[in-house]
């Protein structure tokens, strides 16, 4: 992913931003999900996985996402004080029953886990279910990169937009997995990806905005390719990357996602955005290597560092500017967010400052009129 | 992948094919390791490997590789008789030194001891150097499934033919990854895929046949999509699925390969086809998950087969006459060659009788003229 795509795409257009700190941002949050009920613990996790994700230009797994994670916690299909629990545990695997809590919140307590048998024993792998929309892999993958870990995770995603290669029914989530890897002097490689080759958010912006879509992007009800992207939008089926490939990684993941947890599959999948009644049943993975049982960290460190410098030094086809590395761009990204503040779009604010209203918790912070800044191109 | 593409691509021309039974490939196959050196029990393994990839349709891993194998023993750049070692146990984890012995061997040692620790603790994560080209990641992650295990591989591949995305210069081998997950009534869900759009060996057929290629398979040497079939493979340099995000697999399943282990990267790997001096020191991993851990086998394979019943069951899209899960049009196909031989491009036979001469072993046996199979289509 170029800078360019991982700081607009999904995110806002660049004309309609307004920067919030992060301090700010994660404030908000916090108090939001309090009055939703949930214990400061809790909430604090939540906030820090969404501003997460918005620093790293990952806007569709940030803030946005906030109105509907409040909505399931009212209607109580996601409960909001519940404990995340071992249900079994043997060795360098264990079975973690999320009790129905915030995805966040149990994704954190299970790679916490994995962390600490990987200490122990070198791997881990713990499988859980009972959980709900985790956010990004690349949030417990990194949690694994700072114990000098290597972190992968995987999720059932929590809406089924993939049919099977050659169906016309989505009967699979665009189902994404993480990697994260150690580096020294370079940020870490933090692969976070779904089986798509264009995500469901670009095809939304394009139904909301008129626009066409690239015929290798999404299918129309009968299984055939589409540039329509209102018929795109409105029963989302999105194209696996690599046809057969991509759907082939889709099955799998969910199959390690949900299977040895007995998690929800396939049709028993209830849409995030369509059924506040069922708890989804969400099922993840997490697994933890730790490096330090293979060789010196500092020496994988030096190694890892190499291998980024070997990618950054090719030469380079033109037009192009630089070659990146897996998590990369959302990095660099996230530095300079960190400082001017993340680039929010002013609707998506308005929508946060609408439930701030309706939980009597304010709406987001802007900045004072002396400290506003006007987004420059990011 | 469709069966027909499995059965065909990148293997034998329809008009071109004899069958040669399974038992009569293992035969031929092993005398040939034998007479280059290794030992028995190491021949056999080679060969059940070598012939297991060609039973299932996959051609390009299969005894084609048997001339390029037999000219780096014979050179000495892979040692016919090192046995591989275990220089670092903790735990669920190791590193294994392939000594470089073959592949296969490496690799079969490498996954028993997977299985093994798996066993005991529930999971595992070997790494491994010092290794050669190793086969299809198939047969290694077959061999948790048959002890109830999720088994999970990738390698470094033995030649760069990807550049990092945006470059032009191949730094990165086509890495391929496999998981294999047991299933009850359904054969085995096998994913083992590489990273490119289309196979390297697809390329080289269309070269050899004068036909053009379509534009997202290969680059020019200047890094630009071309059609011209023999252009890309003069300095083969394949397109990445997905772009930028089969680039960002295939330079973590590199990271994963190689680095825990110390093995090559990048520019250190030395080519497969061009090299017969210097030693690959290949590098791979393989995890294994015990299922027992989790769930009660039977029940977890039951659950597997209903996700499988799931994809058959989906609506399908015109023109499709089934809906396949991965390894399923392999494991048919292998099926049926178990049955009625092995159907082998006539060209390839001659090569392989060119080796057998040299070493005195003989040609690959032909079906006798009362037995003679005239290929169907399969």
């Amino acid at each position: 992913m170029s800078a360019a795509e991982a700081s607009t795409a999904p995110g806002p257009a660049r004309d309609e931003l307004v920067r919030v700190s992060e301090t700010q941002a994660r404030s908000w949050t916090d108090s939001v999900f309090r009055a939703c009920g949930m214990r400061d613990t809790d909430a604090d996790i939540v906030a820090e996985h969404l501003v997460g994700a918005d620093l790293r230009g990952v806007y569709s797994h940030g803030l946005m996402r906030v109105p509907n994670y409040v909505k399931r916690l009212q209607t109580g299909v996601i409960s909001a004080t519940a404990n995340p629990e071992v249900i079994a545990d043997h060795g360098a695997v264990a079975i973690v029953d999320g009790r129905n809590a915030m995805g966040q919140v149990v994704g954190l307590y299970a790679m916490e886990l994995a962390i600490e048998k990987a200490g122990v024993l070198g791997t881990s792998f713990v499988a859980v279910r009972g959980s709900n929309h985790y956010g990004t892999c690349a949030h417990f993958v990194e949690m694994a990169v700072q114990r000098d870990m290597i972190g992968i995770s995987g999720t059932i995603g929590s809406k089924n937009i993939m049919a099977p290669w050659g169906g016309t029914v989505p009967l699979l989530g665009n189902n994404p997995f993480g990697v994260g890897i150690p580096a020294g002097r370079h940020d870490p490689v933090i692969l976070d990806m779904a089986l798509s080759i264009a995500a469901g958010g670009k095809i939304q912006l394009a139904a909301k905005t008129g626009r066409k879509i690239p015929k290798d992007w999404a299918y129309d009800r009968h299984g055939r390719p589409t540039t329509d992207a209102v018929e795109a939008w409105s029963h989302l089926m999105v194209r696996p990357l690599g046809d057969y490939k991509g759907y082939a990684m889709a099955f799998v993941v969910a199959l390690l996602s949900a299977l040895l947890s007995d998690a929800a599959f396939g049709a028993d999948v209830k849409d995030l955005h369509e059924d506040f009644v069922n708890p989804q049943n969400v099922g993840h993975y997490m697994q933890a290597i730790d490096v330090r049982r293979f060789r010196e960290p500092a020496s994988f460190r030096r190694a890892v560092d190499a291998a980024i410098d070997a990618m950054h030094g090719a030469p380079r086809a033109a037009g192009v500017a630089e070659i990146f590395v897996p998590g990369e761009p959302e990095a660099r990204l996230a530095r300079q967010q960190r400082e001017q503040g993340i680039a929010y779009d002013r609707h998506v604010l308005a929508e946060l400052d609408g439930v701030g209203e309706q939980l009597r918790t304010g709406p987001m912070p802007r900045p004072s009129a002396s400290g506003a800044v006007v987004a420059r191109k990011v």
